[in-house]
């Protein structure tokens, strides 16, 4: 499948792809102005099915966008109906217009919807610091609503796009023992991508039946081995979101530890991972993708380490510039394990061994550097001791990244 | 005086700009060819006088090169008489052939000034994961001995340079109560600085009469005030080495906790200070220094806020690009303080108040966006309670620092 292009991502084996939404679901992007070009702004999407279970997870930060705090407050998260995004502003530092702004838009899409506003999800994407443009969006609301199609999940792929230089998403068809069920998602993000969970848009629907609380363990499971392993510049965002929804509308029920849980876990999951790795691809100015796994003896010392290195400006370079450079390396080791020295560390890159015990050791330089000047660099590196082991999947620091960020302005 | 050109150091009343080493100091620089472009790559520091005390701080890495390990392990460190210092190759990750280098330099060094080797220390810097060439470090030092010159700190600052664009130096005269001293200092830094204290080398030279508890203190404390509040990229160092000497050839004792002491420590302050920003300055492909100010009611909040800020990329594109955007400061305080939403923040840029208790406020775009053009750039930013301040100084990141890094290869 084309969908699955990273060789750290098997594809299912019980999984292939379809197109357009699960059954149950509609979507649509309408452009509402927000976006300078003209582009899609606005994305709705609908499920029909009233028994519809969802879950979701925002970003963790100190500083919550409005639609953030909104959602946490105000919403049913185990039975939302509709999701209303946009892109272009993130309606964050707003203070308390900017919540009544991010009211208006959700009881627009509610209206829109035929659903109570607690069930609709609102989620912004763009600059820090600015007013949504609400009529604009209210009447872009009126436009989506007229425009919602069982195919318009890549319109609102598109509308939430803010620096992503291409969309992201998905449909599959999976095989589950009880039967077939369809699966879509659609994420966005580029740039600020770190740490906690998911520092961006990710959309997931299926027409599974599912429990609220299977839904929401699903979707921790799974981003905790996708979102929370990625990182293009270790920065956090103020506005991220993550929402499942689950219609029901194949009739196939998926119950807690039951094979059809197990296999659509699976699936969901190969489809978060490949998500996170295609965000990271797109990360603002990136040429490459890099994945550290460290193991040892300590979870903190492991997480340190792999953070350090999938975050660290000398390590994204290097990476950047095909640069078999594994200093880099050892110095965010050290650097994330403070009073260790001396440290006996391993160090393998693409599967060639340069560094054992914290000691150089010879290699072809030249083999090794074409090693690393492909689209995918794996580094594995081994502390003291064992039981502990992670993995960080980071995009490399070019040019490009600082040029787009130079110039995005307020 | 020229040497204290920021605004944030102001020089200190009871020093003036000078020439040459203090009383009691030798110094050579001269070139073994570890450096392909033939510059100067070893530098001898000597003090003649018998009683010379000392003060050594080093990096807190996990990850420690060979002449850390046996300066930490070997040296006297209140008595130093010499330091040599390469650049060129960091001696890091060697193992024990490379603590036998670190030490057959060491001995070099002590033979050529004259001294126990336990008196020498040694200092490396450049790229990890090479050993030294230590044949022609040995024959660098014999001719470094027929070189020594009371105005060798020139030839010193220039030698320990990696990809600093200017040396970092600076020799004062200073009017203690008890009488003038002299005071100089060589520093070396421009990537991988960050946290921990001193992320390059700082030599530091009086003929005051200091007893080694005072050099030690004098050095902790301005050390905090200055290399340990700057960031360039965010990167701990495996061979970061700030040395404090003094010969007391001056005959000007200063005593612990006497006025003579303040006057010192105050002059020593400015010094420290003024290299740390000049490191910041000399940041890889720097353009603007940042200063950004955190107050509030808890120590750690206002660290991991403050420290957030430096290091984040989104901030550091926004100063290289003269861009005012506030919403980037706001992301990396909601990063450092996850869980405390809503957060009641302050943002001023330059004097200009652009956020008030989380909310934007209006301003002249234009005006902000001329103040933030300049080589300095002051953030200041409240966080809730009292009682708590901080600030770190950082640099911009630009195509500059990409290219260095992307090239700079093993």
């Amino acid at each position: 499948m084309s969908f699955f292009a990273s060789r750290w991502v098997p594809a299912p084996p019980h999984a292939r792809e379809a197109a357009g939404l699960p059954d149950g679901f509609r979507a649509a992007g309408v452009a509402c102005g927000i976006k300078p070009d003209g582009g899609l702004d606005l994305g709705l999407l609908v499920s029909d099915a009233p028994d519809t279970t969802s879950a979701a997870r925002f970003t963790r930060s100190g500083v919550l966008a409005a639609p953030v705090l909104l959602c946490q407050e105000r919403c049913e998260l185990g039975a939302l109906r509709a999701i209303a995004a946009n892109s272009g502003s993130a309606n964050c530092s707003t203070g308390q217009p900017g919540l009544d702004d991010a009211a208006r838009v959700q009881a627009a899409a509610a209206e829109v919807a035929g659903v109570p506003p607690a069930q609709v999800a609102v989620a912004s994407t763009g600059a820090i610091a600015h007013r949504l443009p609400v009529d604009e969006l209210v009447g872009g609301m009126a436009q989506a609503g007229t425009e919602l199609r069982p195919d318009g999940d890549g319109d609102l792929a598109d509308a939430i796009r803010t620096t992503d230089a291409f969309p992201k998403r998905v449909a599959l068809e999976v095989d589950l023992p009880g039967g077939a069920v369809r699966l879509s998602a659609q994420a966005k993000g580029a740039g600020m991508i770190s740490p906690a969970f998911a520092t961006m848009f990710c959309f997931v629907q299926t027409d599974a039946a599912l429990e609220p609380a299977s839904a929401d363990l699903l979707l921790q499971t799974t981003l905790a081995r996708s979102f929370e392993r990625v990182s293009v510049d270790g920065q956090l965002s103020t506005n991220d979101t993550a929402i499942l929804m689950a219609s029901g509308a194949s009739g196939v029920r998926v119950a807690p530890e039951s094979d059809d849980e197990l296999a659509f876990g699976e699936a969901l999951d190969a489809v978060m991972r490949q998500l996170a790795l295609l965000v990271v691809a797109d990360g603002e100015g990136a040429k490459r993708v890099g994945r550290v796994v460290v193991s040892g003896g300590h979870e903190l010392h492991v997480e340190g380490a792999a953070r350090a290195i999938a975050n660290s400006p000398l390590v994204k370079t290097a990476l950047h510039g095909a640069d078999p450079n594994w200093g880099r390396l050892a110095q965010s080791i050290g650097m994330a394990l403070p009073g260790t020295a001396p440290l006996a560390y391993d160090i393998a890159i693409e599967g060639v061994r340069v560094c054992e015990q914290g000691m150089a050791l010879p290699y072809d330089e030249r083999a090794l550097g074409d090693a690393v000047a492909g689209d995918e660099v794996e580094y594995v590196v081994g502390l003291p001791g064992e039981g502990a082991e992670t993995e960080v999947f980071f995009s490399d620091l070019s040019h490009g990244y600082v040029t787009i960020n130079a110039e995005y302005t307020t």
